[in-house]
């Protein structure tokens, strides 16, 4: 919608790369008048609509999506004393309608335990109402007071998915919890996002949790994003708002809980894992275009050209791609460039010489010019694009290798952690955690890894060298 | 989730239930602790799914779906004064984030010209930008002070549909306003809820609107509830808000616009307009179970009989219908309720004799039994489906004309509009409009009626005797 001034920032420059980038791939546009909101252009928010569409289709396979209201009454925020203590200083709220001052002050959900769970306390009955697993896509806030970043750090988070699950048992939360970390596994591995789970400290869980496990990756600069969190929230909510069941012997127990969250910072990690100089890189399956069909138009044959053209894009239409045949009066390197940067995968060139010989010129966007037989056409699109999407695949795998570090020395620590993430042993004690965090200004994200890059499983605690410590990441988040 | 006690009350009783149907179908929990706001069960959000994936579905032929941040700054929304005027006294306010008050007051979006029309002062630059047809479904906020009711009127509309086009002229806006219209008696069409089209006197139209033309039905009480509003901006919001494009001559010239809307208020139409003394009768397209199969357990034969019923839910699966076989140990007559209730508009039957016979029970929710031959189930149901829709169809439109009253004399007005809406002849004068609506104690509802049911399209006017008056709708409104 604007004309594009200059050119991208190299990657390695992320932070001015990825502020360039969306907004000449036309994903968000930061001017909107109020810091920390932002509004998603259309080519974006298609982007977001099949990253949620993937969302959507794991969760609604044993949950149900629903919607519970923006607005939380004060008295209901403030039941829960941990919970506020996490939220406090960082919620809106809603004073007036109107010219009115309101009777009951009105908070924007930060996240929504407290609107969810006095409706949960009238739903569970008994124990044939559980277990309850529900969702809702919704807008959250924050008043953050820190430097706010689209996708990033919002003050409208504009798309969390959220899940609140009401069990039985202590045991029952927790293999939904287990369950949750494969759904969201799986969600990352459809997005060719790999990602580092781990346990958070018991000092950086979410507020009234029983412990929390999180989904992190690593960004280009090699700071680490949380991208989604599981929590395991035992008894805490249910005792707080009552929610009860009657058991098989007619007795009244407290119901165990969990919640598991992923927000648009998903599309932050999507945009900036698979990116490059030259602009977006999407994986096939959430790419608003799949295919871009440019044709050369030479005068003599332009009508037979834009025909096979319009052939070509019928018949890979029908076969499901989303295609586009790009017919603007510009010249072909303007409509690469154009189409580079919105990281359509696949780009087919048909011209006269194509037509003579049977073929279309493919070029994918991870590099890599091949000419294609006319004929088999659809089996070698269906080729190309499990070419492309393994190179996107290989490619985060390295990234991710290549900015995972064991380290062993105190003194390694703080360089490690400007480059990317360090993997130490740690005894458990909070002072020797206390000390790593300060020595590497950087923060513990986790124990409990779940990953195949580590080895050393135990080893001396970097600290206190005390033996048999655990395997624990440290990173510099954003 | 409750169990359900007593029967619901009768439609002709409609207030009550209208009230009880939302919880006994389990569309919406009212016991949300703030007046106004309400939780959809998961089940009626599984309507409001299919009901906005059709709205989507027809926008999305020429419309880009998009998203714009809920908050505004109060000088943006400041900036038009009759745009003000109509909503001052109903905008929610956030003053605060955490405990610091905020520089600038946010208000929570009523509607999002005020949010949208800023953004679009910076994305059209020249002719060639234009037109931008843009829609976003999200939820807005009002200070509703008068009795509120779900769906109906609330202070959180949860999702409201609202389309942004950008035009530059007045006659391509106006264009805009047909299409939109059109589009509008299409999505109407697809939910059989028959429809009143009419223009909105002067003094009611959208504050800031050259015209608004208003879609309206009956409910069954005879009170219409408006679902659906287009509105043509003219050049009012682009002179406020600078939205100017460059002509081919190189000159700046203001663009032209439209908005429209449509909310939560289909559902309450669709509830309404399909349901009786049972419960709700859904429209295939969007019902969450179009067919329930019930098997009829006789002790000797259970395991054949179960597995005649799974091996149809298959079929009936794979040809595209979603599919739910009730197995609960409950009496039939308690699962016929239950499925009655939640609007199935097909229940299948499958026992012994039925076995034996090479059939299967039908069970139209509109009435009706009739066994099927099971070899050609799936083309019986089809068949099914249809006489079920055109029933739903017939019903609606047989309950729109008993309920339009053409009216030539005043006295007959206030009776006429205590049953349903009357059609009478106007001059177009002010003054007799206003004793239209006084001696009625309803609304004018609009001109320029966009229907077949009138057939008497000039008239003396009902008030003055004036010859040559227009027809005109007048109504008691939700």
């Amino acid at each position: 919608m604007e004309e594009q001034e200059g050119t991208l920032p190299q990657k390695a420059d992320f932070s001015s790369w990825y502020n360039d980038i969306l907004w000449r791939a036309e994903i968000m546009d930061v001017r909107y008048p109020v810091k920390g909101l932002y509004v998603w252009f259309p080519f974006g928010f298609g982007i977001r609509k099949r990253v949620y569409g993937i969302l959507r289709e794991l969760l609604d396979r044993d949950h149900e999506e629903t919607l519970f209201p923006l607005l939380i009454p004060e008295p209901e925020f403030m039941k829960e004393a941990e919970h506020i203590k996490g939220f406090e200083n960082e919620v809106y709220w809603v004073t007036h309608g109107g010219t009115t001052p309101l009777d009951v002050k009105l908070a924007l959900r930060p996240t929504s335990e407290t609107a969810i769970y006095p409706m949960y306390a009238l739903w569970v009955r008994s124990h044939a109402d559980l277990p309850i697993k529900v969702y809702q896509i919704v807008n959250t806030f924050r008043y953050e007071t820190k430097h706010t970043r689209p996708l990033i750090r919002l003050r409208e988070i504009t798309s969390f998915k959220e899940a609140h699950t009401v069990h039985a048992t202590w045991d029952e939360a927790e293999s939904q919890v287990e369950d949750a970390i494969a759904r969201y596994q799986e969600f990352y591995d459809r997005l060719n996002i790999p990602v580092l789970i781990s346990k958070r400290p018991d000092w950086d869980k979410f507020p009234g949790a029983d412990y929390t496990i999180a989904v992190d990756t690593i960004m280009p600069d090699g700071r680490t994003l949380q991208i989604g969190t599981v929590h395991h929230l035992g008894d805490h909510f249910s005792k707080t708002f009552s929610i009860q069941y009657e058991d098989t012997k007619g007795e009244q127990q407290y119901c165990h809980q969990t919640c598991y969250g992923i927000s648009e910072r998903s599309i932050a990690a999507l945009i900036s894992m698979h990116g490059d100089d030259l602009g977006l890189m999407l994986p096939p399956e959430v790419a608003p275009v799949q295919i871009v069909i440019v044709p050369v138009i030479m005068k003599k044959r332009e009508e037979e050209v834009m025909q096979a053209a319009t052939q070509l894009e019928a018949e890979l239409q029908n076969a499901g791609y989303r295609v586009k045949i790009d017919t603007r009066d510009l010249r072909p390197g303007a409509k690469y460039y154009y189409w580079e940067m919105r990281g359509v995968p696949l780009r087919l060139e048909i011209g006269p010489r194509d037509l003579d010989n049977s073929v279309v010129m493919s070029v994918l966007r991870t590099g890599g010019k091949e000419p294609l037989p006319r004929a088999d056409i659809i089996s070698e699109v269906n080729r190309k694009m499990k070419e492309y999407t393994n190179v996107l695949l290989e490619h985060a795998q390295a990234h991710i290798q290549n900015h995972l570090f064991m380290v062993h020395e105190e003194s390694e620590l703080s360089n490690t952690v400007s480059k990317g993430v360090a993997a130490v042993h740690w005894c458990g004690n909070r002072e020797c955690a206390d000390r790593i965090e300060e020595i590497s200004d950087a923060s513990i994200l986790g124990t409990e890894v779940r990953t195949d890059l580590i080895d050393q499983k135990r080893g001396n605690c970097i600290i206190c060298g005390k033996p048999d410590g655990i395997v624990t990441l440290v990173g510099r988040s954003y």
